[in-house]
């Protein structure tokens, strides 16, 4: 079974908003057999959004559109689905009488924008939307020769996430299309793609020959993935050869890899608190509460994290973790003694188990040529040891606050699985 | 001059990444009069890219493709151009030296697979990568009717964007295409999408008739955006059309925009902040951090923002924000009366101006009939006025800690400038 995503809106095509859609979307129609060959974006154009239809529906048997469904004069998705079928509109009722309790819940008066999203064309099966006004919609039709399903999802991520979990895929599960793709995703941190690529070897050595398996290196701000994909006729051979794959990849380079599955690496640090009852605190000054918030986007990590402490004045470096002054003015705020006393300090007025802190030089400005933009101490305590090392993460903000609060993370990993921090 | 992106990558059809590319390509394009009408995303197939190389070259004026440039062996797009241009490869010196010296300063052995990065199709125009190994390259073309340009670029993201910045974008300004598109965004939030329709009445009272400009709503987590679109000959025209336009909306919906630029809400904060000359410290619970994170992203915060607590536990309430714990025990920790105390305390022990607090359940856990997962407490205070206020922001975790994160930036932004809270 082959599928297509088409992604409708103007937000798209001019650049203001990044697609989200597409991505879930492939993703859910894979776990259901449904291989996305295509991904097309078009803007909120009649013509346009006819010709994609046409051409979509010609060659393939899948097809999911997100966008257009609002309420609002620029949402046509809806027209040009009565078009592409030659149909008319009908009155959902269900549809109708959700809308029309939700506004009165809120107090609001039904309005005609509103009232119209019970609205669908005739002949196409509702997919509920239960947390939103437009619901999705299915069209099936079936030749001889082929299926063929259209389905049409509001654009707002969350809803059309809800109506894909809800409907779309138990709908396609049932179905039970036979050939079987799955996927494994090793993620790996604190080594290079290319370096990464040699540890690795020969990739034919891995993935076989016959090119049913294949191994794809996905770098991003965090880290390189290492994604196996495999087409099997069932999902016990599937997970067998992506089982045999993982254990010669982990053989070559397991210590950097923090999950094989779709976890985060704050999510695998969270296990590993968990299991261990052990308690956390951070103590951060360039990476400004992304590791405090990373952690805490965690359900559950309230029963290991204590508290965190975004100190970003020296004051409060002295002040909540009793960093000594002296040694500030001595060393500088960057530095390996003011890392060490942060999370030293941390640890114990936090009273927790482990702290971690970080200081660095986020810029664009504030670098010297010693302590240029980029450089980041990160610290850590225990009972045991306090110590701290240093990164050069470049000199893009944003990027240096996500590779910082990765490479703590990671060292935290690192002393809670007992691997070698260094390399 | 019409445009295309064409995005490479198995990892984009199974959805494992995001594809930001094209927004971000999409919207540099229209910055120097090139308008996207179409956006594809192929696997790494040799068939299907050239295919899409053929579609899209027929089709559009400027077509620009990411990804498949590495140095793995998954990374096909070179040959492909090969064969789409019928040409052969060679090595461009300059990268290739690059490279050398990268490895040595690295002190890594140069591999084969990274000096290949070096090879580029014959009767390219290379553009420089100055942060990665893999160049960007130009083709062009013109027939007696049609000038043609087909753009390669790595799919790292940042490397993307800095050949865009540095080559692309420079080249194609020199070029002076005639038809101008500009796009304004006036941004909103603690407004919902409907309501903020019917606030701003009839849409072509705001557009005009003449299709020139059109005006979309789009909603995501953090509020509304209003994008008006303008095609004119000229900037001058383009940018009093949007003006004019802009004053319209603002005279029906001023107090929720916060916003008219690319500016996010802790950049219009910072701003204020640093207007007024005053300062902010944080007292995160739900949150946990994301509000600290949020305005640390901003450079040059340091200037303001003193410090954030997140305090997890009850007893990081008590013991850094002199939290009474009588209050948590009467009231319970998500509560007015805490969030009140929260931020009045951070303000005192940061002595800060203004402190701003967060108190509520994130979920998916933790929630009761009188106190629901989505429930928050928002706190703020400054020298004249401690307050709290109640938001049911949804039981999607993230989603939660984004809309509180929003809230009470947003409260921060109306204290400040004057502006009611209320509504």
């Amino acid at each position: 079974m082959n599928g297509e995503i088409i992604t409708i809106g103007d937000e798209l095509l001019i650049g203001q908003v990044i697609n989200t859609n597409q991505a879930f979307i492939a993703e859910q129609l894979n776990s259901v057999g449904i291989y996305v060959e295509h991904m097309t974006t078009v803007g909120d154009n009649l013509t346009l959004i006819l010709d994609a239809f046409t051409t979509a529906m010609s060659r393939s048997n899948v097809v999911c559109i997100t966008g257009g469904l609002g309420p609002t004069h620029d949402d046509i998705t809806k027209q040009a689905l009565c078009k592409f079928f030659n149909t008319d509109f009908v009155v959902h009722q269900q549809t109708l009488n959700k809308i029309k309790a939700l506004f009165q819940q809120r107090n609001l008066p039904l309005t005609q924008a509103s009232a119209d999203q019970a609205l669908v064309p005739r002949g196409c099966t509702v997919l509920e939307n239960p947390i939103g006004s437009a619901p999705g919609m299915l069209f099936e039709y079936h030749s001889t020769a082929e299926e063929k399903y259209l389905i049409a999802m509001p654009g707002v991520p969350f809803e059309m996430e809800k109506i894909v979990a809800d409907s779309v895929i138990p709908f396609f599960k049932k179905k039970n299309f036979s050939s079987i793709v799955r996927h494994r995703t090793l993620k790996t941190t604190g080594i290079s793609e290319s370096v990464l690529s040699e540890k690795l070897g020969s990739i034919q050595e891995i993935t076989g020959t016959d090119g049913s398996l294949t191994l794809a290196f996905l770098p991003n701000p965090f880290g390189t993935k290492l994604r196996l994909t495999v087409r099997e006729h069932s999902i016990e051979a599937a997970e067998q050869k992506l089982s045999h794959a993982e254990t010669l990849i982990r053989s070559k380079a397991e210590k950097y890899i923090y999950s094989s599955s779709e976890l985060e690496l704050e999510d695998v640090i969270g296990e590993l608190f968990r299991k261990r009852k052990l308690t956390l605190a951070t103590a951060e000054s360039c990476t400004g509460g992304m590791i405090a918030n990373r952690i805490t986007n965690v359900s559950g990590s309230s029963e290991y994290f204590l508290r965190g402490y975004v100190t970003y004045s020296n004051i409060s470096k002295t002040e909540l973790l009793s960093v000594d002054e002296n040694i500030i003015a001595e060393y500088g705020a960057v530095s390996r003694e003011v890392a060490e006393a942060m999370a030293s300090g941390a640890r114990t007025n936090a009273k927790s188990d482990i702290a971690i802190s970080t200081t660095g030089i986020a810029g664009p400005a504030g670098g010297t040529p010693e302590k240029p933009v980029g450089l980041v101490w990160i610290g850590y305590a225990d009972r045991e040891i306090t110590f701290a090392m240093k990164f050069n993460l470049g000199d893009h903000r944003l990027r240096f606050k996500e590779r910082a609060s990765q490479a703590a993370l990671e060292l935290l990993r690192r002393k809670l699985s007992s691997i070698p921090i260094q390399e």
